[in-house]
């Protein structure tokens, strides 16, 4: 099949090909102090030195601007933490993901406990692998989305996918990979390469 | 764990938690014609509408202002194109990480065919599932890395991965997901969760 951007909207050619994706779960405050939290798989690291990540929200029909809550939020108060999805948080995840009325908190709708930051006011979701604090960088407009960068502040790492030396071992984090429509996937397909020289 | 990114380089912490990433394989062309492959994780969608797609490549010792060269053939000739890896191509892909000698081509290197694209003069790689064309779009330096942005202008999908009905269906689409240090995984554990209302 070849397909012409100017013939057709991407969206599900795009998610179904560039997988699998990490989902960084971004929980943000409100003016009015109200936590929000929102999954985003347009999601990576941006830069390692500064470490920068990024997310890339879309237009949103009835948001104010057209912004997600996340993004006017990012904007507004300048902080973000991403959080890390692992399996045990996949449907809770998914949960957050619904349309509430104003005022309401995805924490609350999804039963989830908020533990407190280290240097951002945006609550973590408690229990979670690692969740890293974020200071807004820039926002590069792009259309219907837009790449929301922040600058990692600080990082908090569950020990138990610290090694005894103090280093992350991946293959203790249960993540979940998203993929297209309602598909995603879980790491129990480990395989290992050497880098060549 | 707390880290202070002040105190450490993420490159291990970001890498081994931001998972899985998926892999663009960006194949673009030198001045002189040579082909160039390589593989990158920091790497997603940008953008739906307009279809932008972004990798970001690392700065490296011993380079012309220490870019990689996807990154210098990008910005010297405007265009690029992205890989999908899938299980078949794992091995092929680890293979063109290695460094070369200037003026060798990692698809001779690796063993792979060219495949001519339709709308830029960088090969596809012959096989994939899929293949994104490229033209440069803008770089956005952060420091270690910087986010080389794309809009996509020719999509080519396999048939054997598009649905009767012309869509891509992801739970053909067998890609190979990055993780940390030689660690990388297959979707061999695919689930389904509905989106909430």
């Amino acid at each position: 099949m070849e397909v012409d951007p100017a013939d057709a909207n991407l969206y599900r050619t795009l998610t179904s090909l560039v997988v699998p994706r990490p989902i960084g779960w971004v929980s943000t405050l409100d003016p009015e102090g109200v936590a929000n939290l929102a999954p985003y798989s347009f999601f990576n690291v941006a830069c390692v030195s500064p470490p920068v990540l990024q997310f890339a929200p879309g237009k949103r029909r009835g948001r104010p601007g057209r912004l997600t809550d996340s993004q006017r939020n990012v904007e507004t108060t300048g902080e973000f933490v991403v959080n890390v999805v692992t399996r045990e948080f996949a449907e809770a995840m998914n949960e957050t993901s619904a349309t509430l009325a104003p005022g309401e908190s995805e924490f609350d709708h999804a039963g989830l406990a908020r533990a407190a930051s280290s240097k951002v006011a945006p609550p973590r979701v408690a229990g979670v692998v690692a969740a890293f604090e974020c200071e807004h960088r820039e926002t590069v407009d792009l259309g219907s989305n837009a790449l929301v960068l922040g600058d990692v502040v600080h990082v908090h790492v569950d020990d138990r996918v610290v090694t005894e030396a103090g280093k992350v071992d991946v293959r203790e984090v249960d993540a979940v990979g998203r993929l297209a429509g309602s598909w995603y996937d879980r790491l129990d397909a480990r395989f290992r390469m050497e880098r060549p020289d």
